[in-house]
């Protein structure tokens, strides 16, 4: 793909869940290219089943995997973009982290951590013409392996308690599939792709905060209006609000 | 206090962070009462600083008393309110969940987790008459310990090349008690535990997913009122409406 297309694209190791791998990775990138551009946190894991059957363990590997792992890719990859005073970071979320769906508890809870992270970071760095975006995808039935790979409950003995629940919950990616239809049919996993390469293409300082990429249009896009219009104001009364854009210098 | 307010009041050890400890606290409770009516979700911890100076393992930490402690002490205790077919969850959470502040990335995150965990589990209690009541507090800038006994980043080198924003991070305190002031005063702590006793006054069944006591009005019941009118029409084309009330018999 990348020679058809002639794309000069290096592969390189990465592990999300260790520092020395990240900071390995960021450092090959720096000694071999010169600068660091653009990260993409795109690692994560699907656990689907009832909450409570999950073992405190499991909800912590969720939250290791989806979450803790963004603030270790931006801590290897930050110094550089700092020193720069450049560099953009894509998150890929989901839109469970704004419409909270039964049935994968440890998920919804690790996207919505991950996405509450993304954000204050997105702040805190703004002040470094480091900009900040993050793609928010709807659940996609098809094309990936997500829903095969999930994680189930540890305790089986606890599913069993909760009577037909667990057949319901074993119903929601058809159902999901319906609402696609309903919705003009299900969108191909490019999509995300395509916004990344989207959000990268805009103007330095222009990118949206969110990018929603929704087959089952549930209307995340008028929360994070709203969500931004409570902001702003409060940002202003904390005398912050120029955190919320990269400074006109930089962009 | 419980003598002078005649209360038949008896305190247990339960720690939040270990699953034996729940167990044990949820068990000894049942062994003298023969049931258990409610459980209050408090324990929580406070993180202030920059995002990037903080270690992988203190956000670990927060999630780990913030949000996995929620489901560690649910976990103990949903077994036997299940059994009683009745029960309920109260959670106090933040409004730090619903507007993303700066300068306490790991406890803002940690909130966010909690929040969306609180909420996927109680839809899937609701069908055992177990009902979920979120208290989400603003700011409280006196009465508390939470800010003198605020973690703050492991990696002060870090922290360093912040510039002025660590110096910003610390008026925070202040601005937060001028935004009080002009909202018409501080709110004494006291206001919360008022909210779970208003919340455990009402008739079973008819509690609110939240309420939220912010004497910096930042409009987190906005907020709430558009999520719940998104997740509606999407919990009805799931064909999962009735996991967002409490059902008529269970009342």
């Amino acid at each position: 793909m990348a020679e058809s297309e002639r794309v000069d694209l290096h592969v390189i190791d990465l592990d999300v869940l260790s520092e020395a791998s990240c900071r390995a990775a960021v450092d090959q990138v720096v000694a071999e290219q010169g600068r660091l551009d653009v990260v993409v946190n795109n690692a994560g894991m699907l656990m689907v089943g009832i909450t409570e059957a999950f073992a405190p363990e499991q909800l912590a590997q969720a939250f290791d995997t989806n979450a803790i792992s963004w603030l270790r890719v931006n801590r290897a990859a930050l110094p550089t973009m700092r020193r720069q005073g450049r560099g953009v970071l894509v998150y890929v979320s989901s839109t469970t982290a704004h419409i909270f769906e039964p049935f994968m508890g440890p998920y919804v809870a690790s996207k919505a951590a991950g996405e509450a992270l993304a954000e204050v970071m997105g702040f805190e760095v703004s002040g470094f013409g480091i900009e900040s975006v993050i793609v928010v995808p709807g659940a996609f039935t098809s094309g990936t392996e997500h829903f095969a790979h999930a994680h189930t409950p540890a305790n089986v003995s606890v599913v069993a308690q909760y009577g037909d629940l667990p057949r319901r919950a074993g119903s929601m990616r058809s159902r999901l599939e319906a609402i696609d239809a309903a919705h003009g049919g299900a969108l191909d996993v490019s999509a995300v792709g395509d916004a990344v390469r989207r959000a990268l293409d805009m103007p330095h300082g222009e990118r949206p905060a969110r990018i929603v990429v929704d087959a089952q249009q549930k209307g995340v896009e008028e929360l994070n209006a709203l969500h931004r219009a409570k902001q702003a104001p409060f940002f202003r009364e904390l005398g912050i609000e120029d955190l919320m854009a990269i400074p006109q210098g930089k962009r």
